[in-house]
């Protein structure tokens, strides 16, 4: 499909922005714009000021980074909540993530990425500073590094760890196991190792 | 992913505004959001400017009902078409598909959509009333039926058919018969049996 086809101007650019979308392509934007066409004209008015709206209001945690609609979150802003121990997260779905164990009741530190020297990110492009001047400022017991099981999420894990270390707190990571429902067959011979050298005694 | 867990409403009405296009789970919702709130601003402000513009500026050609730009649309008001056939779609996704194979000269009719009791959709509900309209104004010397080969298809076909016989014009439908790159074995019978009642002189 050409853009020499489209008969509109407007819909030849509606399909161009869904298709920037990732996962997106131009025959499935295309699906999506015709299908915003067909609805009632205020359902499409208000998926456009819904966009509009995500960027224009959206707020940035200024204590832990994560997305809110206010200047605190309402996860730092929760009483309720633990406040000496501190959930060091990469992202922002990985706050979301953690929440929905249910098992998790501090706060969080969102990163915005994680040190990865081959696409140029450095510990300075992610919000460190920010993370040892939380535990600076006292109150915090503990600080779990909850980053991905890779290579980048290690050396993160390394590099915060030298960071935070001079600090009287305990520095954790999550577990590293068998995932639950994973056969043993087809578990990587490091996660298994792990998992046997971190064995449970068995609880009935 | 329950909405209890979203850190803010903004985010969660854009998820759930992309969740209501269709073939996009509330997952896929969730990442193309994310996707939005990563890129650069003036990006996203664009993407939900031009969903606004689709929606206000978008218009329907009085003479053949495609989308466009204008009040006539832009194959409506070329000069260089050939103005006496007029093919008759379904929809304006047609209008592009003929259009993409570059062997039709013509005008167009888009119906907005076809015949189905089950779905409800009569006659009535259809653009039968203008295209009868337009052949009885005159100068037309085909109307060429190219909906799709299902039973609503045959049944609208009819139906125009109907319409237009007492007027003095060629009424055709697109050939059927094994689509190019089909492989026989494969073909259902009814096409196959139409495309051995149908053959042509063999060309080399």
């Amino acid at each position: 499909m050409t853009a020499k086809e489209f008969p509109s101007r407007l819909l030849e650019n509606a399909v161009n922005e869904f298709a920037t979308l990732p996962g997106i392509g131009r025959k499935s934007a295309f699906r999506l714009v015709m299908s915003l066409l067909k609805r009632d004209p205020a359902a499409v008015e208000r998926f456009g000021e819904t966009i509009l709206r995500l960027h224009r209001e959206i707020k940035y945690c200024k204590i832990c980074n994560s997305i809110s609609d206010t200047d605190i979150c309402s996860i730092c802003s929760d009483e309720k909540r633990d406040r000496s121990v501190i959930c060091v997260v990469e992202n922002i779905p990985d706050v979301m993530a953690v929440e929905s164990t249910r098992q998790f009741k501090g706060l969080y530190h969102v990163l915005g990425g994680i040190i990865s020297p081959v696409d140029g990110i450095g510990p300075s492009d992610l919000k460190i500073d920010t993370l040892e001047e939380r535990v600076r400022a006292g109150g915090i017991r503990e600080v779990i590094l909850a980053l991905s099981a890779t290579m980048e999420g290690d050396t993160t894990n390394y590099y915060i760890y030298r960071k935070l270390s001079p600090y009287n707190i305990a520095i954790t990571t999550l577990a590293r196991g068998v995932a639950i429902g994973d056969e043993l067959e087809y578990t990587d011979e490091i996660t298994l190792g792990r998992a046997i050298n971190n064995r449970n005694p068995y609880q009935q």
